[in-house]
């Protein structure tokens, strides 16, 4: 063994990413063994985990900022598919080394991400390897008020959040199979490389949605796993989907929208008297919300167009890391 | 995009990882977003994350079943070294395709220490790409009872549980550095790839050390970070290190048991009136327990021999994962 150089491991958490929390409820930070946390009371705990992966989740080249914000995003979008507000994070990344202008960027993307929601960083670990970030994220959810995907009942509404198959064809444009004016495909870009968590509107949901699930495999793949967990079946009208304007101007919109993934949407289910205090929270927020189908009894996802005629696809898949690498 | 093959990404986790808790505090676990988890009352939350990566830190040969063991190990070691009672842990796991056998084994590794410490997995990714294990690991503890690196003072006696450098050992034996007799160097391996957490020692730490880190990178590298948290300097009688018969057979046994890692013992410090009681409650875990130093005001790190002569060696650094591949 040697002497250390300079930066070694904890340097690099000291350099770049300890900060002093904000939050009175962060009794330790990063530094030591592990940090120390207080849990309001009448609040429960909200965890998800999430890894992105240099050449499958995003190609290494992507910009650093990007990585770190996305990192971030999309475990804010699974914690908001929960109804839970965003407290605590914890960052380990692994890198082939320690470059201090990729770190620097890394950690101003995910900062910003982080200071918009009010999250403390509070527990990192740095690793040499192949490029990859798990980051871990803590929210709180009043007792019973969180919204799992088990939830959907026959009769409630489905709506999603914002517009479905931007990312999906951000990427496409970005590899080169599709091709877009470069304005277009810079706007479908940002929404590939730096999604919004839809964590207000995640709070809207709290308590009056019946189910949610945020949209990062595809919108039918995501779908099928709150009908598989609720025991139920939809139809959901395709031609409803909500696409932006470049999508729609695509000839297979309606299959962008249905399967493409890491919109991070929020797609949930509602009873019908419970709708309109959801819509009305969401117009607070200035969030579109589009009703795209129904709850009903038999198993499975039916299709059909505006007509009601069954709208036949191939492409209902969810994506799947260890299937393809899309 | 194509219809799903099994099995995949969500298979996975089904098949290998989603058991049900047998914690009452855990609402909601593996299968939605997220996690929903109830904190008890006068209970705060220590919290910590690491990553292993094939290569870097295990050869990517290595048994499973030890893998699953000791991505669980350093995470409820980290816990201990808090003093920080052991409850839940999220598991995100990269590997280059989905293999039965190895998946199998790992989760067999990784529950047998789980369920030994009723700890849940209450959240899980999987993920492909270069095999790499997160884990992060969350425990309890009474408010102002987590033991940190920051609080050693001078007069302190410095102590450490178990045995030193038998990891290290075995590691070297393992890479053909060393020549052992066969048992000798199996049982250094098996302390290389199946360490165990020092949970109950450190439950008996709580509220009682003056501060506590667990010996991950080596000896005199972790000392060196109680001793910069805590601001102040120690006097170390290598002579006093306590090492196995075998380590003990090595012409360098105060050199493995100061630099080598990965042995996950306790290493902590304590004023002189309240050491007795860790040392009876150490007694009755029949855990090993050495007094092997004192805290003085001159920052930095002494040693000497059981003569009090210096003691003079250049392998005193912290293993680094940037800076070494050992």
């Amino acid at each position: 063994m040697q002497e250390p150089l300079v930066p070694g491991e904890f340097d690099l958490i000291d350099l770049y990413f300890r900060r002093r929390s904000a939050r009175g409820d962060v009794i330790l930070g990063i530094g030591d063994d592990a940090a120390v946390l207080t849990v309001p009371a009448a609040r429960q705990l909200a965890v998800t985990v999430d890894t992105l992966v240099a050449g499958v989740h995003f190609p290494a080249a992507t910009d650093p900022a990007a990585i770190g914000h996305k990192a971030l995003a999309v475990n804010l979008s699974d914690l908001a598919a929960m109804g839970a507000e965003p407290a605590w994070v914890a960052l380990s990344l692994t890198l082939p080394q320690p470059e201090p202008r990729w770190l620097e960027a890394f950690a101003e993307g995910f900062f910003a991400l982080a200071e918009q929601y009010g999250v403390s960083l509070v527990g990192g670990d740095t690793t040499r390897g192949p490029l990859s970030i798990t980051v871990q994220a803590s929210g709180f959810v009043p007792p019973g008020m969180d919204v799992r995907r088990s939830g959907a009942h026959v009769g409630d509404a489905i709506y999603v959040t914002g517009t479905l198959g931007d990312a999906g064809l951000g990427l496409a444009w970005q590899q080169g199979r599709r091709t877009l004016e470069a304005s277009d495909g810079a706007a479908m870009r940002a929404r590939l490389d730096c999604p919004t968590p839809r964590v207000e509107a995640g709070l809207v949901l709290r308590g009056r949605a019946s189910a949610a699930i945020d949209v990062s495999d595809g919108l039918a793949g995501d779908l099928r796993h709150v009908l598989r967990a609720s025991g139920v079946g939809a139809v959901l009208d395709v031609d409803a989907l909500p696409v932006s304007a470049v999508v729609a101007g695509q000839a297979d919109a309606r299959e962008l929208a249905l399967s493409a993934g890491d919109d991070y949407e929020l797609l949930f289910t509602v009873a019908p008297d419970r709708a309109g205090a959801i819509l009305a929270g969401m117009d607070e927020l200035a969030l579109r919300c589009t009703c795209i189908g129904r709850i009903v009894s038999e198993p499975g996802l039916q299709l059909t167009d505006a007509a009601g005629q069954p709208f036949v696809t191939p492409v209902t898949a969810g994506y799947d890391h260890f299937r393809e690498n899309d």
